[in-house]
């Protein structure tokens, strides 16, 4: 194989997820796409390194700090919202119920991974929580976010602020029958008058 | 989200197998990597399309015409190896028992998908087989494989020149137990005296 199509091929497989045979259909589709085709995606990667950064605020991917979201001033300022990665944002933008601002920690707490509280974003959290009357921490349902809600959810009440979290339970139009017994253990302990 | 990273999980999206999602955690990949390193991959994506070429021979990916098989005299000149795409190259390289040289059908015959003999480079091959004693028919051993394995003999061999396929059956190390019927009746019906 000729030496552009190998080097290619070996930082295609630098992706996540990605191994050396998915490089290498890859790198083989991006042989046959038109030059056209290839150029715009090889801009994109450029365009993304050079225009965007994180907000200073809420650590969330921009390209103006602040961001679009911190700078609305229709946005709820005494609601905030943490979550774990920037690409969080858009599926809870999406359900329209959270009309506050956000905080993305870039990570979760994980001591076998040696991440503590210094490397997210939290004392950049903590010095935005003047006024504001609700945090709503929407880690992941895993242990790691689990863990990093637990946490959070210390150190913001002690400051007297509500903390809440994502519900979590059956999706809906799940089954009982085939819903793993974690979730449903979690859509019992949920539960809510009716 | 900004319209960079939206511009980049589009052309992303494009990627055979990259779904949004996938492109979505691609693109923040890419984002938190070095700018040099995502500089060398947008590199790596123009180099291929400005530096390779097919082999006005063999139609194999190369960065000189002829290519480095085609070119070669110390390549068995009798024997050419058909495979449907370039990357089906470096596998029988690797085994070391193909020392002649290969012909790149670029596909396979699909009438569903409206692929006949013109699409491929069969009418290229048909021209390079003066002096050549055997064509050893490497395409998948799937319906499509198949079928263009049985039309090329079909040509072929009306010329007075071998034609072969590779042998398919079970895997060096497989168990019978676990392999399934159709590999295990090709293992059958390609049974060698021993």
């Amino acid at each position: 194989m000729s030496d552009p199509l190998n080097q290619l091929v070996g930082e295609l497989s630098r992706l996540p997820g990605v191994g050396p045979k998915t490089a290498t259909r890859l790198a083989h589709h991006l042989l046959r796409i038109s030059k056209d085709e290839a150029q715009r995606l090889s801009a994109a990667i450029l365009d993304v390194k050079e225009k965007l950064f994180h907000c200073s605020i809420c650590h969330s991917i921009t390209d103006r700090d602040p961001c679009s979201f911190c700078d609305d001033p229709r946005r709820d300022r005494t609601r905030i919202c943490i979550v774990e990665e920037p690409f969080n944002i858009p599926p809870i933008e999406r359900t329209r119920e959270h009309l506050g601002l956000y905080h993305v920690l870039h990570g979760t707490l994980s001591p076998q991974r040696g991440v503590g509280p210094r490397e997210l974003t939290i004392d950049s959290l903590m010095k935005r929580l003047e006024g504001v009357e609700e945090v709503i921490v929407a880690t992941n349902p895993d242990v790691e976010g689990e863990a990093t809600a637990l946490y959070l959810a210390r150190q913001i009440k002690a400051l007297d602020i509500k903390v809440t979290r994502l519900a979590f339970g059956m999706p809906v139009g799940g089954d009982i029958e085939f819903t793993d017994e974690v979730t449903l253990g979690r859509s019992l302990a949920g539960r809510r008058e009716l």
